[in-house]
């Protein structure tokens, strides 16, 4: 017994004459009454089948017209050339004369349509992932999601790491986001937290002379979910030791490049660098996108002293040029004025500064600037004719921010933003510390066990929040893909960080006692870095949303649907554990 | 700034007069006065640094005297080739004659010695896991692991299967083992539950067309721990669809293959089959160990009527024939007796017959039977001159189980068992379900999802406990590595087997309604397996106990002793999780 000799992507012209068995299900069937066709798709493909009144058996067509669409059959039949070919599959010049039909199972009618483009709303599909999972773009994701965890391990294992596996029943620790804790029914009262990653477990490794690990690894936070933010996701983690950031910048670099070559045969350049500053300035973002300039121009010698009460009043006057805009219509250039005034991106106004082609200059802040004072500003912007300059002031910080979601903004208006091509740079010498006015307390940008420049050491006291990090961000097309940062591996300085951070010494010796021990007893020089491998895979395929690159992902409310969990447990199970639900 | 130019496994001879630096952790040193020597330790091997008074730098020497065992250190000298070679390392033909040393990290004393015999006990060992894991056997350990992992994904890749991840905050399921629950704070009073395996979603990959499916994933069982059982485990875990039991077996004794000649360069054999009538009727046991012989004989036609009534009241008089074994003292003999008589193996006593050297027969049956009697006895087990027979009887179930364990003993005392020899085989046609006594109700040996053998389906109802399913294990050596079954695909006999097993249809619904509402959309036939990761690298290695391949286990009470989990958590989250303790 055997379900097929082929799968239904594989036959060719050549193999005409061969008598085949096909199994899969059945995408459509047209029946022009003597005339009967059945497309068979599998995982591989699609093949057409046919039959035809008068040769075909009486039974078969009675078969063959009772299928309805996601039927699941087994048939045996001969490949033939087709009549009218289709040049658009890889199985399109033959079909199969069938012989035979065998019905494995039926199927209702689908709530959605199985097509690349389906009918279904989001919440159906999640109830029915496995039929949405049916549908060739998510297949295609997965597929992509499996050549590159393949190709991954591939290189990292040539480069000599192990994939080393960390535990997932670890111990809660309050810094960082919320965890997910598992009660113990062995030791009441007490509980497993699930890892939000692996990091103390992967410098532990390094401790412990493993040298370079890796572990393609799921991680969990119990977080308020954002869209596209997901309770578990999965991370590339990997960690060295004896490097300097110099290395592990080369060594991830390389990886990307590899997986660019491996899976989408692209030849990616040799990655940029930015420190953490100059993205700020120029970009208004630790994560620029690339792809396109518009980079910012600061203005504030311009700007001052021409009785502009809002320039005057500004901290910072800083705009970019949107090359070949000059034409934009008092209706965009509204619409852009709204759009940077909508509470998400917080700017009072847009001042703007056409280059027209023909040479004048026309700005929307004319009465307290001459055209004289405004050919500065576009000399200052490097504007050629037919360009407009847009420009935001206010608060340094704030209208950073504001000019960095304008930008990106114009970058999509100007098709400037195609998700298949990519500009990835390393981001570098982030701030070691931030500031949190609510809590009035420092956090760790990236986090505790991040090493501070060794130039920068003696701010830790008196500037703390000027000292910068060994810390660095891969960034693609403006995602923060992954990051990572060489360790502190000296039993003191993390102490002091702990303590920069307001843990007393006993709650770091409670919480991270294991990790501090370690250091006692020869920890070498390490660092390393996280790869979002949800979010690599999507930004690969040239999209924004992870969702549909986790085969089972959940809803914004932390619910898988189609399982319908989270849910209620048995009291028995409660009572184990010594646990009331309390309301 | 570099750490190193090469690891200190790789320099030769050949490398004479290179200036080179290496990082790693003292070994020892040896100081011999005026000659002192180094061994530097890192994940690639030893190398011999080397010093000598007058030609060396006083503050060098300085430096050398101060390290302790496990300080960090980076070094930087000229290959040179030694005095006094060491044929039993790969770098043993040179030494480093020391330029520079610099500190990188000190170290206090380990608690136990960094060698392959080490002096620490279990508890000290887990709590200070990081210096365990620099130990040779350990590194080899997981080393032994990566490459397992690379090899099984680059064969399974290879047969077209796609690696993908499924959910580890899934919905508790009462039936199997206990789970872990980790409770939801945005659905309050709600419970996810962590995996005991992937078995339902990998089930719904298939009737989403995935056609072939692997993942080595983490797996939770929230069991009271015997030995060597831990809460977490990893699984390498398949489905198939459209497949025999046939493919199957064919594609993952492919895979075992594969493995044994990637990783340990043995090819081995094509494996035995076996039903599991066949292997408990022949070595009392679903998971024989095959490296040796000494299949029982049933003897219940020799044995009775011959007014001892022990075998006269028996179910089963039963045998194996130890080869050799004829000269066995009687110390040797009443040894085994009370080995049969420990509680554990639970037989009432041991019957013997010498068949010794010189012809004769001597038995401790003789009163009851005569020499031509016993001569029908050393027939029946084909025995040579030189034998040993070792017979048990009683109840039939008992009987069989404990002849296995002595079995087993015999085995391991005449060397017939060892490790790094590997017989492999596939056992099956086990049972569908198995009767409890306690609870007076069917379980499903396998679990809820095997397909009963389509001829066996007619037993469902009034003989169940005769049906046999496709189901299938992997025995390597005695072990049971792994198993799975053709699954049922019908909506209609998923919703029996429920029946079968207890479920009301409302809690069939509840729990699997989402399988069972899949297999009304066109659900393939299907099938698969997992196997035990963590058990098949040992059984690799030669080894019994899955601890040391696990980087960080936990110990028998689920407890983590390095990082001391679980553990308290804090009100708040107890309160945020809407959750109160009670003793």
């Amino acid at each position: 017994m055997t379900f097929r000799t082929h799968t239904c992507g594989e036959l060719r012209l050549t193999d005409s004459g061969k008598e085949v068995t096909l199994s899969g299900w059945v995408q459509r069937t047209r029946d022009k009454g003597n005339l009967l066709w059945i497309d068979l798709r599998d995982r591989y493909g699609i093949t057409q089948l046919f039959l035809q009144e008068g040769e075909s058996k009486a039974e078969l067509l009675s078969i063959a017209r009772s299928l309805g669409r996601e039927f699941v059959i087994k048939i045996v039949g001969v490949v033939s050339e087709r009549e009218s070919k289709n040049p658009n599959i890889p199985t399109g010049e033959i079909e199969i004369k069938l012989t035979s039909i065998e019905l494995l199972n039926a199927s209702k009618t689908p709530p959605f349509t199985i097509e690349d483009k389906s009918d279904g709303g989001d919440e159906l599909r999640m109830k029915y992932r496995y039929l949405d999972l049916r549908r060739n773009p998510l297949r295609q994701n997965l597929a992509l999601r499996h050549r590159m965890s393949i190709a991954t391990r591939s290189y990292l294992d040539g480069q000599g790491f192990f994939e080393i596996e960390t535990p997932y029943l670890i111990k809660s620790t309050p810094e960082g986001a919320r965890d997910f804790v598992v009660p113990s029914r062995m030791n009441p009262g007490e509980f497993y937290a699930l890892p939000q990653s692996p990091q103390t477990f992967k410098q532990i490794l390094m401790v412990a002379g493993y040298d370079r690990y890796f572990q393609i690894v799921r991680c969990f936070r119990d977080e308020d979910l954002r869209a596209d933010r997901q309770p578990e996701f999965t991370q590339i983690d990997c960690e060295m030791a004896f490097v300097t950031q110099e290395d592990v910048l080369n060594t991830f670099e390389g990886l990307a490049r590899h997986l660019f070559r491996e899976v989408k045969n692209l030849d990616v350049a040799a990655f940029e660098r930015m420190d953490y500053a100059t993205a700020m300035k120029l970009y208004g973002s630790d994560k620029p996108d690339l792809r396109f300039g518009m980079a910012f121009e600061e203005l504030n010698d311009l700007a001052k002293n021409h009785d502009f009460s809002i320039f005057d009043e500004a901290e910072l006057v800083v705009g970019i040029n949107a090359e070949g805009c000059s034409e934009y219509s008092r209706k965009q250039l509204d619409a852009l004025t709204d759009f940077v005034k909508k509470p998400q991106v917080g700017a009072k106004g847009l001042v703007y500064i056409k280059y027209n082609t023909d040479g004048s200059i026309k700005s929307s802040i004319d009465k307290y600037f001459t055209t004289d004072d405004l050919k500065k500003w576009v000399d200052r912007f490097n504007a050629k004719p037919g360009d407009l300059m847009l420009i935001l002031s206010g608060r340094e910080e704030a209208t950073r921010k504001q000019l960095n979601v304008l930008r990106i903004e114009m970058g999509n208006q100007l098709g400037l933003r195609d998700p298949l091509v990519f500009k990835p740079l390393w981001v570098t010498d982030f701030p070691l510390l931030e500031w949190n006015e609510e809590s009035q307390r420092f956090y760790a940008m990236h986090h505790p066990f991040t090493s501070p420049k060794p130039e920068d050491i003696h701010l830790l006291d008196s500037d703390p929040g000027k000292v910068r990090a060994n810390a660095y961000d891969m960034v693609i097309n403006g995602v923060e893909v992954g990051g990572g940062s060489i360790r502190i591996h000296d039993r003191g300085l993390q102490k002091r960080m702990f303590s920069l951070l307001g843990f007393t010494d006993e709650e770091a010796m409670n919480q991270f006692g294991f990790l501090l021990n370690a250091f006692e007893y020869g920890a070498p020089p390490h660092g390393g870095l996280a790869l979002g491998f949800d979010r690599l895979t999507a930004l690969f395929a040239g999209h924004d949303s992870i969702r549909d690159f986790i085969a089972f992902p959940k809803n914004n409310s932390g619910r898988d649907i189609m399982i319908d969990s989270p849910s209620p447990i048995a009291d028995e199970q409660l009572n184990e554990l010594h646990l009331r639900i309390v309301q």
